[in-house]
């Protein structure tokens, strides 16, 4: 018989977590569009404690910290356990296979499955609005901003839609089939960094343009509309500032929609590329387009061939199971 | 039998249409967003000519030039024909009940019309998105802008997107039923001069929230969830400049909200003002409270309660019919 909580009964002790990476903005979407993505996933595995403990071991080799104020799952988990009120703790296992700075949501993935996670050992005690919230802690520490558009596909699954942060407004978009490639070109661009040198003003007529190239973006998801879809992939306001940082980002993106990709751009805040396919033949193509690039640029990269994650963090595990 | 125009059959030699007035940016979706209204709606009487003559006749009283060049039927009309390329001209009567400067898309009711109407009796020679080229002419004479968000939805009927211009590229939205009431304060706007007080500029800031606004518009139109349409009608960029030039305004739209009104704002440049409504008792209160606001004021004003116009510029009759 497991231990009881403040007299509630606690089906289970571990849990066993998949925290899917995600791409941020979606080229026009700056702030408000996010995609969960089947590969790379990270691994978590927690334990509910009777005390007011956290508790954060990584076995990923990636040298994040353990102690709880500086680990994004920690905060996450510390903003959660301020809520709840009662007295319990955690420990948390992780094993990212996300690689921070990647651009692929590797802090979202952490703290979003933390948050998850926890909830799910405290029988769903919070909805899904309040994970966000509690995971956004996570953001803040990684990137100075309460930011939604990683954590809120990380949990929700699929494509999201964050129409605001104040009161948090967040409405998950169905999609069409799409394979998406993504590379990560091993190098050094921080969010902090590459949200610093965008201009605080735009002109007008950019933003017009940009926000036509929003709205048919979602109408192209919600109605599969594949072409359309690919015409709105276009950001004039944010990509042609931050794609400076990335080396081979032009070559990558002309070469890619000449052999057929739908349209794509930097993941969140970069060094990561991602393209959407209609085929995984094409998916593949585009996969090779990327490797040549970096390969003949001699930057060290990892590449993905994947499709849209619809179910957010998973249980995959626990001792219940 | 009717005489032939080079060679090819005509079947009509007049045709008469209506006009639907419409409403342009929907709040949040500046130059990009537009709807069709079933009142108040134009009529006019187009004849085919074997001669390249234009000859105008206004019917209405608002005393607008008959001169083909200063008319925006006139100028659309002249712009189909250099694209048609063989002798033909048009008699155009029009019978406008869209007051001018009304900010309900008089001008397009006009040259969409006109346009329209003519490639009726050519046998539907030019695409829609032609027309909406050569309509634009009469949107450039009357604001000096060649713009398409009265253009489109008058054309296509229902709500349109403009992703773009150049190259034009229109999107026709479906949405829930709508009830739409508008209140017209006869106070004079000059499209031209409510542009001008825009700033060029823009806070990136202020720029996100309204692509997140419009982007959950749109999805709320297609995906019929009236609360998100309710919450996504916030423009922080455009009304708080224009809404200056309309006495009243604050009143009526902080009234109507009050009243169950989903939200609206500024009909195009204004100085008309529309709310959508979810039932036609909630239109019908929206109708009363505009009604004794500008009473209150002493301005004069028309009042609409009507429904969104899915067809767009529509033949009544012809000498075939």
């Amino acid at each position: 018989m497991p231990p009881r909580l403040s007299g509630k009964i606690n089906h289970m002790k571990t849990i066993k977590i998949t925290a899917p990476a995600t791409v941020a903005n979606l080229v026009c979407g700056f702030d408000i569009l996010g995609m969960a993505l089947n590969d790379p996933q990270d691994v978590m595995e927690l334990t509910i404690l009777d005390e007011p403990i956290i508790s954060i071991q990584h076995t990923d080799g990636y040298g994040l910290s353990e102690i709880t104020e500086q680990n994004v799952a920690g905060v996450a988990l510390q903003a959660l356990l301020e809520a709840y009120n009662k007295p319990a703790g955690f420990e948390v296992k992780i094993h990212k296979t996300i690689m921070p700075g990647s651009g692929l949501g590797s802090s979202a993935a952490s703290s979003a499955g933390a948050a998850v996670a926890a909830n799910k050992l405290l029988d769903n005690y919070f909805t899904n609005e309040q994970l966000v919230q509690f995971a956004m802690n996570g953001e803040k520490l990684a990137s100075g901003v309460k930011h939604a558009d990683n954590i809120s596909p990380c949990i929700y699954g699929g494509i999201t839609l964050i129409r605001s942060i104040h009161p948090l407004d967040i409405i998950p978009l169905s999609s069409p089939p799409l394979f998406v490639t993504v590379v990560h070109p091993q190098i050094e661009v921080k969010t902090s960094d590459s949200r610093q040198i965008l201009r605080k003003e735009v002109q007008l007529k950019d933003a017009i343009k940009q926000w036509g190239n929003i709205a048919c973006l979602v109408t192209g998801f919600l109605k599969e509309d594949y072409d359309l879809i690919s015409r709105s992939l276009e950001d004039v306001i944010i990509e042609p500032v931050r794609s400076i940082l990335i080396p081979g980002f032009d070559d990558v993106k002309k070469q890619c929609k000449e052999a057929g990709a739908l349209g794509g751009g930097i993941s969140g805040s970069g060094p990561s590329i991602f393209m959407f396919n209609k085929d995984e033949q094409t998916a593949i193509q585009i996969k090779n387009i990327m490797e040549d690039v970096y390969t003949k640029l001699g930057v060290d990269y990892r590449v993905y061939v994947t499709t849209v994650n619809k179910e957010g963090v998973k249980v995959v595990g626990s001792d219940e199971l």
